[in-house]
Parts: C-alpha cells; structure tokens; sequence
C-alpha cells in the first residue's frame, strides 16, 4: 500500500489556508492573487515531487508523473467560495500531491503514476465548472470571453491578464491515458458524522433543476390602494414557495433537496405594495426520473398560480445538469481501501453537490470518496474537518489509487 | 364665494413640475437643489401677494397674511418620492396658494386670511413628518440630529448646512390662531375614479403599526444538507407571510389594508440556504380596535411559528401611528362647497396613507380634501389628476376655506 506522510498531508493543508487566511477559514476566489499564489505553490510541489507542472491558460494547474505505466487522475480545486471554508477544494488537492508522492516512493507501483490537477472555478466565480470542462476538453473560447466574475464584474479574460496567464495554451488531458479520475473532497453535509462514519464512497452526483420565476402584478401605494384590486406580486411569490414545500415532499425521492436561495421584492419599499417579485428556486436528485417528476410537478404550481391568482407567473430553466454515475470499479476500491485502514468506516452515498468529477465522467471513468464535515457546515468559513480524519481520508485515498493502478 | 383662476392654478403646478421634471412626473427628494428652487419660487409667490414669507431651519415654507381677521392654515409639501408623481404634495400648495390669492380678492372675506405653509419631508427621506412636526411644535433638536438620507445617507444637518439653512430659527405656528388646517391632496387610491366622484372628503386618516420581522435558521449548503434536517429561514418567512394572507381578513375591517413591501433572504445565493430572513409588514386602518385586533392576530401567528416552526422568529414594531379624527366643521364646508360647485360630486371617505394633516390634527382642528388619481396610481411617475379635476378641486378648497373663514 502507498503511504501516506500524515503531517506532511496538515503542513500543506495549513499552509494553503495561510495563503488565503479569513477568520478561520479563507477567502480565495477564483484568479485573485491569493488564488494566484496558490497555484505557484502547487506547481512548486509539483516541480520538487519530479512532475512536469504547468498552469495553463485557464488557470488549471497539471502535474504530469513522468512514467509509462498506468495512471490515475486525482485532484479538486483550489479557489473557495467568498469567505467560506479551507478544506473545500484543498483537501482534494493535496491528497492527490500525496498520493503522487506515495506512489512515487512505492516500489510496488514501479512505473505508474498519479497525475494531479487543481481545476480552475469549480465554484463558479465566472461560470459553472469553467476550468473541468477546459481539462475535458468540453469548453468553448467564446464561453470564456462571455465569463464574468459574479462577485466584482471583471471579466475573465482581464482576470487571466491579471494573473498573468493570458496567451498560455489550454491543456486538454488525454482521457484513454487514466483508469480513470479520482476526486476527494470534504462532505458538505452532516451524514458522515451523525452515523460516525469516516469515509462517503460517492455513488453518483446529483443533477440539478435551477430556475429563475418572475411574478408580475401592479405596483402601488400600500395605504391607498384597497386589497380587493390588489395584485401583490410578494404575496404571490410566498403563496407560490409555500405551495412547492406542501408539494414536493409529495413528489421528491428519499435524498431530493429544494432550495428557494434568493427572493427579491420590486420596488421592496415597505409603503409600496411590491409589482414585481423575482424568486432563485433550484431542485437535485441522483436520479433522472425523479428530476423530471420534480419539473412536472413545478410546472403544474406554475400553470395552477396562472390560472387562480392574480399575478402572471413566468419562470425561465437558468440551469440544468444531468445526475453523473460514479465508476463502480473506483467505488470497490475506495470500500476496500477504507475497510484495510479502518474497518466499517464507510459507506455508500450520493453526492448533493456538485462537483468537478461530474465534468470528467463524460469523458473518463471517475469516481469521488468524502470525509466527515464537522457539523455538516460548509460554504461558511466555520467549516472545518478533524486532523484525524483528514489524515485517515489520505491514506484511504492513496491506497484507493495504488489499488486501480494495479488494476 | 372666493373665486380662483384656473390657468393660473395649472400654470403654477406645472412650473413645479418644470423645476424637478422625471418622465412625466418628478424626482424632487427633500432638500435636494431642485427642491429648494421649488421652494425659492414659493416664497418669491407668497412675497408677491403680500404675504410674510419665510424658508424657515427645516426647510418649512411659511407665508402669513397681513391681517388681523379669522384666518386658515392652508398647505401640503412640494418634495416628492424618489422618481415619483407631480402633484403629490404641490397640488395642496398650490390650492392653498390660490385660496389665499382668491380670498385676499373677495371683498366679502376682507380682514380673513389664508396662510401657507410647505411642510419639509412629507414624503420621508430623513424621518417621519418632521416639517411638520417642527410646525406643529412636535419636533426636538435630537431627532433632527439623527435623521439620514434613507437613500443618499446624508445627514440633515449637511443637507440644510449645503441647503444654506443652517442655522435658521426653526417657526412653530400659534396654534389657536387658526380656525384650523386645511389639506387637499391626490387621492392616491381609485376611488373616486371608480365611482365617477371627484372630491373626497376626508373622515380620518389611517393609523399604522409596521413592523419588522426577523426569521433566524441555519445557513448551509443546498445540495448536501438534508431536507429533514434543514432550518430554511426563507421558507419560514413565505409561510409567515401566506398565513397572514390568510388570517387578516377574517379580522380586518371593511378598509383596511396591509402589505408586505420588503422581503430579504441572507446570503441570497440560489445554492446557500438562508440562513436569516427578514420582512417588512405594515397594516393600517382608522379605527383603532381594529388596529388592536390586528395586532393581537399578527402577535399570535408569531408565537404559533415560534412554537411549530423550525426557526425562531422575532419582531419589533419600527413606526405605529394612531388614526386620526377628522375636523366635522370642516368636512362640512368642503361637502358644502363641493355640492355649490357641482352637485352630487363628494364622498365621505378614509385617507390611506399618510399626510401632514395627522401631525396638524394634533395641535389644531384639522382636515383634508381629494381629488381623483388617474388610474389610482401614485409614488410612480405616471401619477396624474385630469386638468378639470385640478381645477374643480381648486374651486372647491378656496369655496370650503371661505365657508370657514366665515364661521
């Protein structure tokens, strides 16, 4: 088996963390110059560890191992959410670095390798997945001149500029050179460590349903105008999320979620009776049927608000991402690698967020294991994961990958 | 009867409208330049006439006839919404402006007199009825030291230092000198429109209780957490507000009004459950036990969220104003007057919003005319009365005013 160096795996962690360092979290968006630097620190791993390392012109760092034996693809991302939490993105890279490094130094292994990439944008400052889809060899070059970072309004292109990586070549990786990608990243929900387990091995990635509804009525003086001729386009909008949340527990499967994330009141005076309401409404589920039951069931409250109310409801699909199986050779090896390091640890689960494994699986096997979130807390600068833990999830990880390697 | 000019009445109105034009109506915040030119050009009106005019420290407009008979308060105010309607406020200046003229003329009123007053900030940028709560002696110097742009965030002290009113002594009107205040206004509502009615005469003015509401949950992540587990505070806020929807009316009474005019979910991002909700709720009626009724309603659904609800829920009372009783002298004359001018024309009926009147009725008999609004639209800029409506309603409040004058 790979090992692992356990305080090698934190002193990384930590030190990526300090590149970025908000309260106890970081703040690192995608191309900042903190994001910036920790792509050089990774190419320096890279460098040191004997890999030929690059960041491309999307910003995707690559290490390449330099053998002709079987290879596996690991790594995540190394950009955060606005002030949110270390392990988001890092941890999945930095078990890669170390499971290259492991397997470097196995003897056994002679001759394999362990590519790693740190995938630009997985949260999505400029788009969805941007720097995957780059690597896979999905995206377009009239994609990246429409990106926009969602927090400042610069464009990509000029943050590449910024970053000094405008002009460079885009790396698209050789899919049918892998067994397959390999991904780790932290749970992001509460599952792991309300059943005491230690490692998720990832059966599929949600697909997602986003939807961006508009209700018109007329905007007025809310102290004038009697509530018989009223057409309150925020009455509306609450009557419509409260009729989703009596019906899709109707509808949903056993680990569907729905979220209703942004609600915006027009003109949102509190004397102005609102003519305009705009709500974010978005559903995920692993499995395709249960999608399409949600969406029916969605158009049916739309046509229903329509036909009883008095406000025009109109929705346009802003988002719409099809549910990703995860390789079940990679689920059997990550089981087995859990079950020699610590037995009964894991488990089978689906993945309710989305993550850059979805991308890859189009194009190569790829498959996903989590480590417990503290709490269940993420995409919040609080969230946080045990030493323990994060050392345990490292060594399942590089033995996972010494277990495809040897095939 | 004291006889006005019509051309002079539309000429006047429409020079205001000139001074802050917006589309077809204005954008004239208080204390903004274009509002101390409308004030300037008042002035410059009440000095022409012959009356004592003054701009006084608040940005009161004050013009006091020289004579030592019965005499009536007479105004409204000359700023507006942001980007809102051209008559709400300068319609009851100018009426009052005119009813001084036409008095001042009519041999049959000499030695009574029609004083005018511009109340600052009707319309609240920097506070609640604060021009005319310094008129009304109702005002400390502590409010007004607190008091912020609610757009710009400029203090009112800078505004009136940059408004070259720094410094000016504040005019509280004597009170007993007047046989009472008089206010005429757009209707802000459809009412008499929808009833072919062209004056309203004011019973009461609406008493408020606004309120802002707090829902407190958990923020997370909306692809991993699961739904039984979730505290969704922007949930929690649409169901609040759909059982107010459904609890009001079977307490309100016939007229009264509520509204939910600003509704914001933290952090708002379409994949983040919100973890905070906040709401802005108003309800308004003129009857008092209705108010109390409405209240102990709101209170109870509030305990009923906390008790059954995932998230805790919490509220304080931000502004609750007591309705206030219209002058029965007064709404007699202006019925009068009405019936003189065209018969069958008036209503009896509520104001709705707001008005300086209120603040007036507190020092003072006090009461208000309306006339119709196109369409019953207001605070937006396509506010509109038709030009005999103007002129009509002029007629009437100088006919009312002199029927008062006369005792």
């Amino acid at each position: 088996m790979p090992t692992i160096d356990p305080e090698r795996v934190l002193r990384d962690l930590r030190h990526l963390k300090s590149l970025a360092a908000y309260k106890t979290g970081v703040h690192r968006p995608s191309l900042s110059p903190v994001h910036i630097a920790s792509m050089q620190w990774l190419k320096g791993e890279l460098d040191a560890l004997g890999h030929e390392a690059t960041i491309d012109g999307i910003g995707n760092v690559f290490g390449f191992a330099p053998v002709n034996g079987r290879k596996v693809l690991g790594g995540s991302h190394l950009e955060s959410q606005n002030h949110a939490g270390w392990l988001d993105g890092p941890l999945g890279v930095v078990y890669a670095l170390e499971a290259a490094r492991a397997v470097k130094a196995d003897p056994a292994l002679a001759g394999c390798g362990v590519d790693v990439a740190a995938w630009c944008d997985e949260e999505g400052h400029f788009g969805q997945f941007l720097g995957s889809r780059s690597g896979a060899g999905l995206l377009t070059e009239e994609i990246i001149d429409a990106a926009v970072d969602r927090t400042t309004g610069t464009s990509m292109r000029e943050a590449l500029k910024a970053a000094g990586l405008e002009g460079r070549p885009r790396i698209v990786v050789d899919a049918k050179r892998y067994v397959g990608f390999f991904e780790a990243h932290i749970e992001q929900g509460d599952w792991l460590e309300a059943n005491n387990l230690k490692i998720g091995v990832v059966t599929a990635i949600v697909g997602s349903r986003n939807f961006k509804i508009t209700f018109e009525g007329t905007q007025n003086h809310a102290g004038t105008t009697r509530m018989a001729i009223r057409r309150d386009a925020g009455v509306a909008c609450a009557r419509f999320i409260t009729a989703i949340e009596d019906l899709f527990p109707k509808l949903c499967g056993p680990r569907t979620v729905w979220t209703t994330g942004r609600v915006t009141l027009f003109p949102g005076d509190p004397s102005i009776i609102p003519g305009k309401a705009e709500m974010l409404f978005q559903f995920r589920d692993t499995d395709a049927e249960v999608l399409e039951r949600l969406e029916a069931g969605f158009r049916d409250l739309v046509d229903k608000a329509n036909r009883e109310g008095v406000c025009e409801v109109a929705f346009e699909q802003v988002r719409r991402g099809m549910p990703a199986q995860m390789d079940e050779r990679f689920q059997e090896a990550i089981a087995a690698a859990a079950e020699a390091c610590r037995p009964g640890c894991s488990t089978r689960m689906p993945s309710g967020a989305g993550h850059d494994a979805q991308i890859l699986s189009e194009v190569m096997p790829a498959c996903m294991m989590f480590v417990p979130s503290i709490g269940g807390i993420s995409h919040h600068w609080t969230e946080n994961t045990s030493d323990e833990d994060i050392v345990l999830g490292a060594q399942v990880y590089a033995d996972a990958a010494g277990r495809m390697l040897k095939g």
